[in-house]
């Protein structure tokens, strides 16, 4: 069995791709041509990751846009058609959970066995006992998972408590050395940092060195996407996630609500935009893996 | 209708109570004679409820112990089961959520729309604006909600950032102090304070006057109920839901495994232990409320 760590770098690798395509079905906004489906969302999922899936380098459905309106089940038919369909590429919780002991292993639980996700993205306000049952869990054939830690999010207010300094240093970068060192025993910790936070891009690379970086905050949030692939990429010009979800899903969206005409061919809009997305990071990444302030970077982080 | 300040005040004073009793069944671990329902976890809490809800303020499901089995509709059944037969027990759904804009919008209608919960417990580490969806939630009937932000939790590795320390003041202190204030413009606001802390508990009572504190880390985690008791009361000598889960719902295990005799029994050791733990915390309240130095505090808090 492959390590998350090797499955992630088997995928940047065969799809070219930095993108990841984000699976949060709006249930009270569907397309009209799956709205009389008895499991919209995921008929909704399966036209988008069948649209996009030659773009992307993973996928990440955020749990509680089923777990509002109870769709669990049309979330694990959503991971099962993945890893049935696309085995290479990668599939994110995006759960955020956090919390301890007995209850942090029932959420490792939910995770990897019920939903089987490759990965989950964790929150480390608990510390880092909190996160052990994600870090040291194993399948039954022994493989890890991978564990990408909130570091600094793409919200306006996510310096409240992540900009807050302790001896000159963010409590941000605070947890992506924790991240890079105690945490990461096992190879298998991400970061999720924000694409509105471009600068933060950078120092938390310098910080951490050759580990996935997952983006969100492009599309809809507006970060700067050539900002954050000058910033963001690792040695080998890899190392990100960049995470569109409303930008691709909701390709075909005018005014907020889907366009009647357009709506009818939204996984067209999406393929499209995700192909036009794939394309621009890739441009912007053979630009910045020219750069000498690039090659620089390369060299200090493969020392 | 009420707020949620005013549903618990008036639970605290009708029960005469500080005990709040964790719902939180181990699937692998149920005691026998409920094991063959086709409904277990909701089988074991209606009589862990019934046994219990003279002895306390408040009831509080982890949502972790039904989404790791993909047993959502148990916690359904269970929180339509309090509010039909005990509707003046508040309910706090542990979730611990934490996220931004539209998800977080869609995880305040998980708890409050979908499982109908009093409360939820959210963690701060995105920021204030995460919290919004839930500060600022209101029902059809124009109720608002209680939202337990995470302080500084139960568990050894906690301090990890929450004793982080901005300008002398720790993490946990700056959230309680942006709870007390910024966060908390309707008055909806408690913070979850681990037992296991004691002097914390008073410090954040301090800080934050009287607001109302979850407490867990009584019971399996070791938490001084005689410290926090003298710690934490408010001014009325109410302010804290002491939580108690596995000492309470497996008063009758035996090394890790329900007692095959007593496991039949479950209901009454468990009512045996609530009147227990409520008693007890009574007694020290009683006495705390009497000392000069707690006179002095409440004096404060009421100043």
């Amino acid at each position: 069995m492959p390590t998350f760590s090797e499955l992630l770098a088997a995928s940047w690798r065969k799809s070219n791709s930095l993108l990841c395509v984000g699976l949060d079905p709006n249930s009270e906004n569907l397309p009209p041509t799956v709205r009389g489906n008895p499991t919209p969302l995921f008929a909704f999922n399966r036209e988008i990751i069948n649209a996009t899936a030659p773009w992307v380098c993973a996928f990440k459905p955020q749990i509680a846009h089923y777990a509002a309106v109870g769709a669990e089940s049309q979330l694990q038919q959503t991971i099962e058609y993945i890893k049935k369909n696309y085995p290479a590429i990668p599939v994110i919780l995006d759960a955020k959970r956090g919390d301890i002991g007995a209850t942090a292993q029932k959420y490792a639980h939910e995770a990897f066995v019920r939903y089987q996700a490759d990965a989950v993205t964790v929150n480390p306000y608990l510390g880092g006992d909190s996160l052990t049952p994600f870090l040291e869990y194993r399948d039954k054939e022994g493989a890890d998972k991978g564990v990408f830690i909130l570091c600094r999010t793409s919200n306006p207010g996510s310096g409240d408590l992540q900009e807050l300094r302790d001896g000159g240093v963010s409590v941000a970068h605070h947890v992506a050395t924790l991240a890079a060192t105690k945490w990461n025993k096992n190879g298998n910790v991400g970061l999720v940092v924000g694409a509105t936070w471009h600068k933060e891009v950078g120092a938390i690379r310098r910080l951490v060195g050759d580990m996935p970086l997952l983006i969100p905050g492009i599309g809809a949030q507006g970060g700067d996407l050539g900002a954050v692939v000058d910033n963001g990429l690792d040695a080998a010009g890899d190392g990100m996630l960049i995470n569109v979800s409303r930008g691709i899903m909701a390709a075909a969206f005018k005014d907020g609500v889907w366009n009647e005409d357009k709506g009818r061919d939204f996984a067209e809009a999406a393929e499209r935009a995700a192909a036009e997305f794939c394309g621009e990071i890739n441009r912007m990444r053979s630009k910045e893996m020219q750069t000498p302030a690039a090659r620089k970077m390369r060299c200090a982080l493969l020392d």
